[in-house]
């Protein structure tokens, strides 16, 4: 393998592929990133069992001298690339396993390894993909990846569970304790699927997407999926098991609907929340009275907290709740609407979060009993 | 007590006063602010034994309505003021010991301590401080702090040494493995100290000290010193015993003197560092020859690097030397100047950086046997 390439193509694609590289893993080439050179470009691999990114750069990009595949420590070549001067860098297998990665002063010599010990990666493709925007995309994950659950014990809770059901695709994530779910339509579509991705896993995903509406296609089969965007191959495995029937959660007999600024709002429960701590889960007490909402804490130790604000409401009812003020704010910070509709239902019920012009996006949280 | 008062004017304040709080102290009073409002303005106080912290607001600044102190715990006022909406704010003792913290729709109640407890805190002026700028002192920190010890084994170069001989102040910090002096003149002083400062309230103090020309007051007394500037006091303790003599760990013979870009110099030393490891110190291997300069390190499991740049020399004298990465590059980040001035010694001695053009700073490394 012998090629010359610019510094910021291969660095780009490097910084990639290296987000699949996983610091615990215990299987050592895995902290490699192989490389593949062949005809058609460059392929660059990194995998950690879980999830497995390749980026592939055209052989019109760069200059290619002589074919050939090996795998690299991934932390080291990324490091390295990072800080040589921004020009022309040859890159070249030399001695059977070592890479000379050279510029016109510098000259790095890694031990690398076979790249046929690398594991078998099999990349699918579906004939017929669903399709969607990568800003569309990008925004499923920002307004629920912070809903999924970080305890094992329940493994289809740390995933996001995705149900199309022709032009419509639901996207859900839940702790149990507060659900985000987001609604979007997908054109064309006549497939029907309810998969449950690990949720880690789309965060990365989400790292390395742009923000544009450019297409992403996803490629889905029994045990895996498959994003491809650009020159990037993204695939992760699902998990196992049905995803709870999230609907009798989210059904409601609301008692009273509020209306208020959605930043306002988010800014009074972070105030009220200053003098609570993790170990209480954040508790603020809500009391509506009246066209007014009032947050109030208290820490014994350290003192109490007052905040109002004003507020619209749908009828006279007035109500006090209480709830985590950590999981109330993640929650409003997934809208992006001037205003918020705040549904309060019965007593043990969860308080519902929306848009008020829009379905698209809902947010649960379940209210804390304090009495 | 009782005032109102501009958001921004205390933030900024006590932003200053609480950078004196430290989490470890085993004193609780000392994890609170004292408040102290007087007919001339407010004194804030923060301190946690080893430094003082004191930052006055002119009475013309705010509005006073009743006298009075208090001690609130640091940590919750600073958030509370930081994340209250911009505008005027309401404090004032309720109840005896408790400070209530309200705008128009927020309040805040917090537990206070009595003023009375709060351990006496004797600022003392000399009638003729010394008196520099601002930048001049934050550059001989800057320029030096990295190289004090960490170590408490010998608790005198755990500080920086100020060396006051009339006209001249030397700046000193060393770990005995390198040193690092800042010498800078003072006008119209008949004074001599030789003080050891704690590197790490320097530290503190820089932070808090703004990056311009005007005056900074400098007030020396047997155990500690007292910096002033604008309406800050910063006062902290000294370190005991004297500190050690340096000027035969400077004294050279020395063999060559290489002239280089100082980046460049820097960059090399980066790439060429970057398949070491903390545990082996970082040591890369130095070698001159005719106007190259070459770099290399070497680590069996990963793989080697060669780093070559051209250079200007004194003499024909070649040579080979090795260092640790970590320490010269951090000596090298201290030169503000384009070009770098190597001084090789004998072979155990220090290497030796400064400025071509001038004497003002002094970096020192000692070199590593590797043989």
């Amino acid at each position: 393998m012998k090629f010359s390439i610019k510094k910021e193509i291969i660095l780009n694609q490097l910084l990639h592929v290296s987000k699949a590289l996983s610091n615990k893993n215990f299987i050592p080439i895995l902290a490699g990133i192989k490389f593949e050179l062949i005809e058609s470009g460059l392929l660059l691999t990194g995998s950690d069992n879980e999830i497995t990114i390749q980026a592939f750069i055209d052989s019109e990009k760069f200059n290619i001298i002589k074919l050939g595949s090996i795998v690299i420590p991934g932390k080291y070549i990324v490091e390295i690339i990072k800080k040589l001067p921004d020009e022309i860098i040859n890159i070249e297998i030399v001695d059977g396993l070592k890479l000379l990665v050279s510029t016109q002063r510098t000259e790095f010599n890694l031990n690398g390894i076979s790249a046929m010990e690398y594991p078998k990666i099999n990349i699918e493709k579906n004939k017929k993909p669903i399709i969607i925007s990568k800003n569309i995309f990008k925004n499923i994950i920002n307004q629920t990846s912070f809903a999924f659950s970080l305890q094992e014990t329940r493994p289809v809770l740390t995933g996001i569970n995705f149900k199309l059901n022709k032009n419509t695709m639901e996207c859900t994530a839940t702790d149990s304790y507060r659900l985000a779910k987001k609604i979007i339509s997908i054109e064309n579509n006549d497939e029907l699927f309810d998969i449950v991705i690990p949720g880690k896993n789309l965060i990365d995903l989400n790292k390395i997407i742009d923000d544009n509406d450019e297409k992403l296609e996803i490629h889905i089969f029994n045990n895996k999926i498959i994003f491809i965007f650009e020159n990037i191959t993204f695939q992760s495995k699902l998990i196992n098991g049905s995803y709870p029937d999230t609907t009798k959660f989210i059904e409601n007999i609301n008692i009273l609907k509020v209306y208020t600024n959605t930043l306002e709002f988010y800014d009074v429960i972070d105030r009220a929340s200053l003098l609570t701590n993790d170990k209480e889960k954040n508790i603020v007490n809500l009391e509506i009275k009246d066209n007014i909402l009032i947050l109030t804490s208290n820490s014994p130790e350290i003192g109490k907290v007052e905040e109002r604000m004003e507020i619209e409401k749908n009828n006279k009812v007035d109500l006090k709740i209480s709830f985590s003020a950590k999981y109330m704010m993640e929650a409003i910070k997934a809208f992006e609407s001037e205003k918020i509709e705040i549904i309060f239902n019965e007593e043990t019920k969860p308080i519902i979060l929306k848009n008020p012009y829009s379905d698209d996006l809902m947010q649960l949280v379940l209210p804390i009993r304090t009495y």
